[in-house]
Formats: C-alpha cells, sequence, structure tokens
C-alpha cells in the first residue's frame, strides 16, 4: 500500500535496523523496542492481520522468525524470547500492516510486560459453552 | 513425552474443552484464561519451543491458528485478538511444550495485559548496533 510504514520499509524506500531478508519477508528492529534484540519480522506484501493474510506468507513469516530467533539466542544469549502478534486496534495493533514481535528478554533485565498476566483458573462449564461456540464455526 | 500434560491432552489421556483437532494440531480453551475465548493451539508432536519444533509442525499449528481465529471472530465478534507463544521459563512459559495463545479481547472487556508496554523510542545507534549482532549470526 503507498501510505503503510512496512509496506514503505519492505520497498526500501524507508531505512531500518535490518537483520534478515528475503523474497516474502523482511525482519528489523522494533525503533521502540521492549528490550535489546526486539525484532519485527514482517511480510512484503500487504496483509493488515492474521484473518486477511495467505497462507503462504503467513508460512514465509513464521519459518522466517524461527531462524531469527535461533539469531537471536546465538547474538544475545537470552533468559528466553516471546513471540507476540496483534491483530485489531482494540488489542494496540499500531501499524496496521500484519507483523510478528520478537521479544527477547536479557539474563538479569526485567520481567517482559507482554508475558505475565495472573493466571487464575477459569469456570469449567463456561470454559466448555465456550469452545462450543468456537467449534460449532470452525 | 510420558509426562507432558500437553503430550497427555494430545494422546486423549486427559480431558480438555476441544476447539480443533487435525493429524498434527489440537486447540482447546487455556483453563486458566485471560477473557473468554483464551484458545491454546498446540502441536501433537512433542518440542519445548520454537528454537525445536519442527518446521512442519511450525507451519501446522499457524495454519490451524487462522482457521481457529477466523472461529472465535464469528462466534465472539472481540474488537481484537492477541497472538502469543512464550519459549523459555525467563518468559514465563509454564507447560514446556510449545503453544500458541489465542486471546480475543471483548468489546467492552478490560485492555489485554498482555498488549500494551508504552512503547519508548530506542537510541538508534544501539539498534543499529544490535541488527547488526543479529545479522552476523543468521
Amino acid at each position: 500500500m503507498e501510505d503503510c510504514i512496512f509496506c514503505r520499509i519492505a520497498r526500501g524506500e524507508l531505512p531500518c535496523h535490518k537483520v534478515y531478508e528475503d523474497d516474502k519477508v523482511i525482519a528489523f528492529e522494533d525503533i521502540s523496542p521492549v528490550s535489546e534484540g526486539h525484532t519485527l519480522v514482517v511480510p512484503k506484501q500487504h496483509a493488515e492481520n492474521l484473518f486477511e493474510i495467505s497462507a503462504e506468507d503467513l508460512t514465509a513469516v513464521h519459518l522466517a522468525g524461527q531462524k531469527i530467533v535461533r539469531a537471536i539466542r546465538k547474538a544475545l544469549d537470552p533468559v528466553g524470547v516471546a513471540v507476540l502478534q496483534l491483530n485489531g486496534r482494540g488489542v494496540n495493533q499500531i501499524v496496521m500492516h500484519y507483523h510478528v514481535h520478537l521479544i527477547p528478554r536479557a539474563a538479569g533485565g526485567p520481567a517482559l510486560p507482554v508475558s505475565d498476566w495472573g493466571a487464575q483458573e477459569g469456570d469449567p462449564e463456561a470454559l466448555a459453552g465456550t469452545a462450543g461456540k468456537i467449534a460449532a464455526v470452525m
């Protein structure tokens, strides 16, 4: 898309701190990183979100993401890596072009804000009801 | 693996609130949901994390995840969906069998704890340095 910032990066019209590129995917450092090594993996072909991306590009992004996460491990030796992908302004998707965040946590670094939510057990009947609603439209 | 809880669910030895299953993947409601419809997508073949999972299973999980996220949209009409996958105890991976969280946010529901981190712009020189370190080991 003409004015999409990630399309412009993919076309080389805007600079980025690039870590990887192939014919379908480009990956670069997030300019507002949660932690050192916070990397975005982006399909070159525009798609707004997981609802819209082609199966081919979705596969290419995640296979590239696996290569990159292994490189992040070699380069930065983190204690873990969170992989996050947001769909919709209601969950704080900022750039409306599908992208996967790879967010390493450094040894001794602060806990990642994206990976801790104080899990509390749900009601089994409610869970069964929800599972039924989703399964019914698969 | 013998005692892995997700392997036992995949083998049918433990119950789950199932929403989807094929030959490579099973998906079910998280018993400690962040929100209604919080679903886990799991490869049947054991792999601890993104570093270890086969390309084939990684692809199968994400293609199934796309189908399921579309069903979640039809069933629950959320304002957005966060997709999260944690690698390592340092980022709060609890079950050491690769799994993808699909976490919808309901209209009018609370902000998802996993999707907001108060982004702050990073130092361009530091970003360039990190990109170089990662790219060098790709």
